[in-house]
């Protein structure tokens, strides 16, 4: 079943590495079909290399394993809160790279300094609260889920696609697994330029809400003119 | 038309990736004709691992498309403005690269604090100030060239032949394209050296003139000893 | 003799400049068969590229070359006091890697900020002391390993299987080689990525103890749920 | 003339960007033949990919050259002037690396922080003085090579084989032109670790005498134990 959608998630999974976002298996990757209401994810601590799309999970949206002969990530319970909460995304990608993992320990959001964060992320990204020892103890992978929607309580996940979960590390979304994939390079992109960014002027104020606008809604919504097509994209 | 040209342009563009100033399709090369009166500009939008000689657009110097399919990089009216008013360039480059850009959102010059960049840039690689609200909603590209030609009010583009557009990132120009990415090179690696000195030595000083003025003529212009022919190169 | 564990010992010493962890000879690993008595190891200043499993040099627990025709790597005495002090490791890396020495060379501690080091090292990763000008006269790298136990004598070597030697590099070890280079990526990884938070938060804290616990112990352990096979494992 | 020293100069050129330590032509390696009197070099501004030992042109300890249809280096009479000062040394590297040149440019001499340092340089790499205007106007490349003999009147060359001139970039010599090239290796590496050593500890000492001298002389002279031959080595 799903094995478009299989080999999908499989070859988001091995973009992964390729993009210097994972080091061993430091990362996942998930995609959703909305219509049937399941999604596939990455199996739990299996090298990208020897990835195949029958090694994928199909989970349906109660956490219940509906095919996999393998375990499923560690943090499938958090996708499948998220997939729950934001019904417009349809992949999601979690890593521990460098950047994003860098203001996730620092318990900071990434501020937008500049037109590079605008173009993808409509405002800054944010980073989740504390998880409390019970909610780690009642169920910590789902409660990292429940912190992130949190986050989103004023936000649209779709005008920024991506979280910093506190210590951890980023997750992002989007439409599709690719649009999900493009935004982890993004964020980890932009997260490096904002700390730079401080360094080289520790008084930076943050991007003018007029230049946000122009370059967000430029590339994106119904008035974007870049690019060859005419709606969403990057 | 223009053949040759379109295929340094494409060739030129194909080069960010390589040179890595760019991932996506986070910049664009354009080269022009000055005795036509035309340049020839990457396409919007569009990858570059799949970018043709043929996808190129022509455009004149009011800024009317003459050849092409596809819509012309959004950032046309910027290139357009600089064309005009720096008769001397035959090429320009814009990227996001990393620390350009780093630079850009700090809203800071890129000091001259040594010998290499003093080898390419003939002084302070200069910051644009803020566009106002009102001039971004009347062309926002357009004026973004403006603020450009404001900032070298008082320098030769010649001699210093890149800038920082504020919150954005860098442009860099030459007599033709290569030239024109030799200098994009360049500028990330000058801005990335002086982000590091100021850093090893929160006093640091500005290079001396007279050792500025040593390094800049060695290689540019009549007395020029440095390389195999005796004129202007790097 | 050890033909099999002198091949997996040369391929370990060879996947260290593959993993970015050394230039030229910086850095050696070893591996010990516990029934015999004997540990295998790189031959001191020979290249990587050049290195045979046959030129291993093979030593036992006294410190007494037993097979080689080669000097062993001149860390040897550190690395047979530590097989000496803990016995349920079964190989050790040592390198010049960048972000360890710095941490070593700065003299501290690497602090936990996250789930990434959680995964790996229960607790702080321990810079050795000084050793004394009548230390280094006596016996320099015995008397280096002697630092290292005493840095342990409340941290189970299991647990936090890496150390920093004061001004010199990081050693790391595990259940074999292969798990020894796989800590030893892990903490240059996770060196980097604390210096890095405590620059975009200078007064950042370090992960709460629960976190902690849940991450190290979701890997690790009896209760462990990562991955396909449910003992320790990384 | 020279055919196997042109080769080896020409070879290790083209080293320089195979290391990293210089884009474009922004470095350059000379050897010579204390029998004849004789050194060779890069030619100026010709492409590291285009390079053939033929192409390379040989000088005099007068400045004179002696064969050659190519320009010399730029930097050829400070070549010189190290040739003449230091009898030992047998090849020059100078190039425009990155941390290097960041050190330069922040006019700092490199303190020893770590084992790594000492197993090459025996205490600080100094950092030259300023030339005076009339310095340069006089003869700007064999002042640099004067000030850099005196930044060695109480340092043995041999022992720190390399320097910082002020606002430009490293040079390193010895033994040999292969010799030369790692130890710009070397010192670009231990640069870059001595920044990061004072970031993440701002209050940090150099390393202690007795470490220094125990690595640098386990590696040197007529006591080293390090490698497989037992004289002077990296």
């Amino acid at each position: 079943m799903l094995e478009k959608l299989k080999k999908e998630v499989c070859e988001a999974n091995k973009e992964l590495p390729r993009r210097k976002l994972v080091i061993f298996t430091w990362g996942n990757v998930s995609g959703i079909d909305r219509e049937r209401g399941l999604f596939v994810i990455k199996p739990s601590g299996v090298d990208y290399n020897i990835l195949k799309p029958e090694d994928m999970v199909v989970v349906d949206l109660n956490g219940k394993i509906v095919e996999g002969n393998l375990r499923p990530s560690s943090d499938t319970a958090t996708h499948l809160e998220l997939y729950r909460a934001f019904p417009e995304i349809g992949g999601i990608v979690h890593t521990h790279s460098t950047w994003g993992t860098v203001w996730a320990q620092a318990r900071r959001c990434i501020p937008s300094y500049g037109t590079t964060h605008s173009d993808y992320f409509y405002g800054d990204i944010p980073c989740t609260r504390d998880l409390t020892p019970d909610e780690m103890e009642e169920g910590y992978e789902k409660n990292t889920g429940v912190a992130v929607v949190e986050a989103f309580k004023d936000i649209n996940p779709m005008h920024v696609p991506g979280v910093l979960c506190a210590n951890h590390g980023p997750f992002t979304w989007g439409k599709d697994v690719n649009d999900a994939i493009h935004r982890a390079v993004v964020l980890e992109k932009v997260a490096k330029m904002a700390y730079y960014t401080e360094q080289v002027n520790n008084r930076v104020e943050k991007i003018q809400q007029s230049l946000m606008d122009k370059h967000f809604l430029r590339k994106h919504g119904s008035d974007a003119y870049y690019g060859q097509n005419f709606n969403d994209r990057q």
